[in-house]
Order: structure tokens, then sequence, then C-alpha cells
């Protein structure tokens, strides 16, 4: 009897795949190319590669969103896990937003890539897919990033670092696993419930528009968007939720947004913590205008949810209810206790 | 013969100075308050209080940088030392900008502030202050940022706690120093020098738009930000400086910006490292179509940094100059060695 487990490798390009061009590094190798690079490894799985892009992940858009996430629910009945190659730079955006897409996935869906390309001789990519293909052979459900000995809840991944091969962190949120000499430690607490049969819902509203928000913000720029035709914005205010409405003043624009059924999501650009629109006056003023609060999402998180959000509905209230709804360990709605 | 130090304390608001009201925390205390909660410290020292604005830092903008800028210019030949109290959220902004305006100044001038209100039972503000106080003391020149036993050099400090009395990172900078039982414990290498007299150059152009780039942005907002006469923009791109150019070409539009005179500069979202446009295909093209690379640069450094020297020049070559050089310890432009 054969126990070893089947895992698909679908690639998507990135620095893994990426060789030298007269512009820079660019994606260039290909599925079969990354199973030479696979001994020791592979015989432990029952592997099977699929090329299905090859993109530097600056290049990976909503469109290859809805790609990515048909290839893995095409081919999540035929394998034990499948693990997704995939550039560094927007891989969060990617996890976080197929987080939504697919619920309820019965199988592991692991992300990974590499700081430096496959063919250096200091490549972090060996150990990565490592990392991934254990995890992807635990058989847990859900949607994972795997990177530098630890393993991220796909709706919970930053990348932090430009170079470091530490790339990534768990914003607000416990490691799903580390690695170490004892192999994969699994942190049961973080590992999200399956609440039924998988939930495949692709349609997204790329209308969606994140503003960082910077001292001295002319107010003007929410007229503007509303004249492109964004359907939803993401604010990324400052400190708990902070925004200025002296001399220039944000709140009255939020307000028309709001009341033109444009949802208004608020999260800090603080990397760390839980913003909280209630505790200062700036951050109240901005929940009576109608805001959404994102409390402890990252921003990769809340803007990929708005865009899913408004792909499902464009009533603003379903919007606002679905960010009071926790699908997928994306966000803690409860308050922490405080003296 | 009295060896006290005679330090200025410029209160402008924030937590620190916070009092609970019907619509959350606001400032409320003023600088007389403030002096009666030093016991023990203000012993130490000769200190002067002036109350110079009383804002939560949501709302300190550009207007109020240049007041700021200008009650430390008219104060700095009078005292040994300066410090500000300021609000946490905006603080990494003022120092930033602070550090362009004020270039060798002779004396430190020290921004600190709290998490919690000065008022309450487990306020971090008290502490803040003492090592606010004593870096301003050391008659070390330059701008800081005090805060939970460190200081961190203004144009390199970022907030990254919303509510954690940790709440500031000094990015791709060393620490200026630590507190401990030693005492404060200084890292000359972090000290910047001073080249010469004191130059107060307090312009600013607010038309900067800072864009934190998303997956799938449309390319057409820059077109929108020249119609509404931005002068400047300031990117976050993904990793090293990834901007997408399959299917949405942000490429085109930003070749058509820099001819048109407008600076573009391009930091990374990554909170951590340096960007280096050079490194992917994805970057390379950036920079052929006139991008200014912002390097290790914090985003507030960036952005504070175009809308002084746009204060300074409206010419495109004079701002990349400017971006060129450094002049507060806010970039690196040497890439470090590689194999």
């Amino acid at each position: 009897m054969d126990t070893k487990k089947s895992i698909l490798i679908l690639t998507t390009g990135g620095t893994i795949a990426s060789l030298s061009s007269s512009e820079g590094l660019a994606p260039g190798l290909n599925g079969s190319d990354l199973g030479g690079y696979l001994a020791g490894i592979s015989e432990n799985y029952l592997i099977t590669i699929k090329d299905i892009l090859n993109l530097d992940s600056s290049n990976i858009q909503p469109e290859e969103w809805m790609f990515i996430a048909k290839s893995i629910y095409d081919n999540h009945n035929s394998y034990d896990g499948i693990v997704v190659t995939h550039g560094t730079d927007t891989m969060a955006y990617t996890t976080s937003v197929l987080s939504f897409m697919l619920k309820n996935l019965p199988i592991p869906v692991v992300f990974t890539g590499s700081q430096l390309p496959l063919t250096h001789p200091l490549t972090d990519a060996i150990d990565n897919l490592r990392y991934a293909l254990a995890m992807a052979a635990t058989g847990i459900p859900g949607i994972y990033l795997a990177f530098h000995r630890k393993v991220i809840l796909g709706c919970r991944a930053v990348k932090v670092r430009t170079t470091g091969f530490d790339a990534f962190e768990s914003v607000n949120y416990p490691l799903v696993a580390t690695i170490d000499a004892n192999g994969l430690n699994i942190n049961t607490n973080a590992i999200q419930p399956i609440t039924g049969k998988v939930v495949y819902k692709e349609n997204l509203c790329n209308d969606v528009f994140l503003i960082k928000l910077t001292p001295g913000l002319n107010p003007e720029i929410f007229d503007m968007l509303v004249e492109m035709n964004y359907k939803g914005i993401v604010i990324e205010a400052f400190g708990s939720g902070g925004l200025h409405f002296v001399n220039r003043n944000l709140m009255e624009k939020l307000k028309k947004l709001v009341d033109a059924g444009i949802p208004i999501v608020v999260s800090s650009q603080c990397l760390y913590e839980r913003s909280d629109l209630s505790i200062y006056q700036a951050g109240q003023l901005a929940l009576k205008q109608g805001v959404i609060p994102a409390y402890d999402m990252t921003t990769e998180a809340a803007v990929t949810k708005l865009i899913w959000a408004l792909g499902q509905s464009n009533d603003e209230e379903e919007v606002r209810k679905m960010f009071q709804t926790n699908y997928a360990g994306e966000i803690n709605l409860n308050k922490p206790a405080h003296a």
C-alpha cells in the first residue's frame, strides 16, 4: 500500500521561477525544470506539476486570481493537497482573496515562493518548497502561505521584507505552524474550522481603491473616485483609525460617499494590532459617517475582501454584513476586554 | 553654578494631553497641567512649557508642520534642547518633514507622546517624557523621536502598533539611543553630522499624492491626479519596487507624468529593507520611465521629502537631485555590496 500523499504543484511564475534577462530577473523556468530540483523531497510525495501562469507577481491581478482559484477548484477533488508557487510581491494579496473565493476547501492549499531564484546557489526556494509540501500533506484544510520555516494563514500574511528570507509575517494572528527538528509543529488553535461544503464564489469587482492617508490629504480625491466609478474604498487611516477633519474635512466626504451607497472600509496604516474607531474623537466621527471598521484585518485582506464582497453584491448594507462576518480567520470581531 | 540644562517643552496636543469627552478622547490638558505631573523629573532641568497647538495629531497637517517648525526655529537659540509633545498617529510624518525643514539645528529637538493619556493610571506618558527630556539635555543636535525606552532618528521613525507602548520602530536605521539602568546609551554611529549653519526652509507643497499600489490598479488614476493638479506622486510599489505592466500598463502612465515634469518617487510597501528597482524587470521598466527610487526611505520620509522638495523647486530635475542627496539620514544611497 502506498501511503504517499498526492500533491499537485501549480506554478504561476515569480522569483522562484526566474532567470536573468537583459531587463533583470523575469520568470523563465517551468514546472519540469522545478521537478529537477526536488531530489530528496519529491520521493516523499506523489507529485504532479502543472504550469498555469508564468508571471512576476507584480503582474498578478484580479483576472489571475480568478484563474488560480478556478485551477484550484477544478483540481481539489483529485489530490490530497495543492502547492502553488507564486512571486512573493503580491502573494499575500492572492492568498487573502482566495480565502474568500474558496471557502471550506477540504484540502490544504499552500502558497510558497522564494526571495532568490531556484537556480541561485543560495536559494531559499528548496527549503520553502519543503515546508509547503509538508503542510500540503497534512490534510489540514485551508489556504496557507509557507515561507522561512513558518506557515501563515493565507488571509493574515503580509510581506514585510524586500530581500530577507524571513519575508512574511503573520499579522494579528498566531502562526499556523513552525518547522524545526521536531518537524512541522501545527498550532491547532490557529486552524479555521470547516463549516460546510466548499463554496466557490469567484466574482470580483476591481473598482476598489486603497487610500493610504497622508497628513493634509485633499478631500476632493473622494469626489474624483466617485467620478471614476469606484465602487468601494479602503482607507488606511492613522493609528487606531484617525482621519483629519480640521481645516480639510474628510468626514463630510465620507458621509457623502456612504450615502451614495459606496462602502468605505477604514483600517490602520500601523502594521500591527487592531484599529478601533471608538477610542478617539477622530475615529468616532468617522464611524458616525457610516464607515466600516476593518478592526484587526491586514490591508491585503481588507482590500481583497472588498473586491470580493462587491463581486457578490453592490448593496452597501450587504457588503457591511460581509465585513461583520469572519469568513476565513481574517477578522476578529470581538474587542478584547480591557480594564 | 547651575549646570541644569534649559529645556523648552512645546505642546501640540495628542493622546498625552487628552481627556475623555462625549465623543471619545480629545485633547484637553495644557502645558501647566503637564507641569504638574513632572515631579521627580522637572527638578533635573530648567523647564519652560509653551502651548502652541492643541490637536489630535490626525489633524496635524502641513500648515501645522510650518507652525511647529517656526516655533522651534524661533526658540532654538534660547534653550539647550527642545521637547515637543505630539500625538503618536502622525508624529513620524512631523519628525520626518521637520528633518528637511530644519537642517543643522545646533540643539536636540525630541518629539514624544504617549499611547495612554497623562491622566490614565497606567500611562506611558511620564516615562516617555523622561526619555525625551534626557535626550534633549544631551546637547546632541538633531530631530529625534523618543518613545518606550528608545530614541529614533526623526526621519526613520514609523508607527507600527496601534495600542502597544512599543509603538514606533526605527526602520532601516539603527536606534540613536536606548534607555536602561546604564542611563541613556547613545549610539554615536547613528548621529548625523552637522554640516554647517542652521538652514530653515519652511516652504511646502501639499499637492503630493501617495498611492499604495494594489493588484489591478487602474492606470487611469494617474490621469486624474494630473487633472487635479497634483505636483508629485509617491508610489508604494510591491516588494523591491514592482508595478504591474501586463494587461493594465502602469509604465506608460508613469512615463507620461515624468515627461510632464511630475516627479514620481517609488518606494516599497514592505515595512523593512530597501527597495531596489534594478533587480526585476518590473522595476527596471519603471526606472526607464524616469521614476525616482526611494531606496531605503520610509514612506513617511519619502512623502514629506517630496512635499518639502516641491516647496523648494517645481523643477523635476531639481527634485530628483534632492532625492539623490541625504539631508538628515533619511536615505542610504550606497547599495550594499553583494556577492
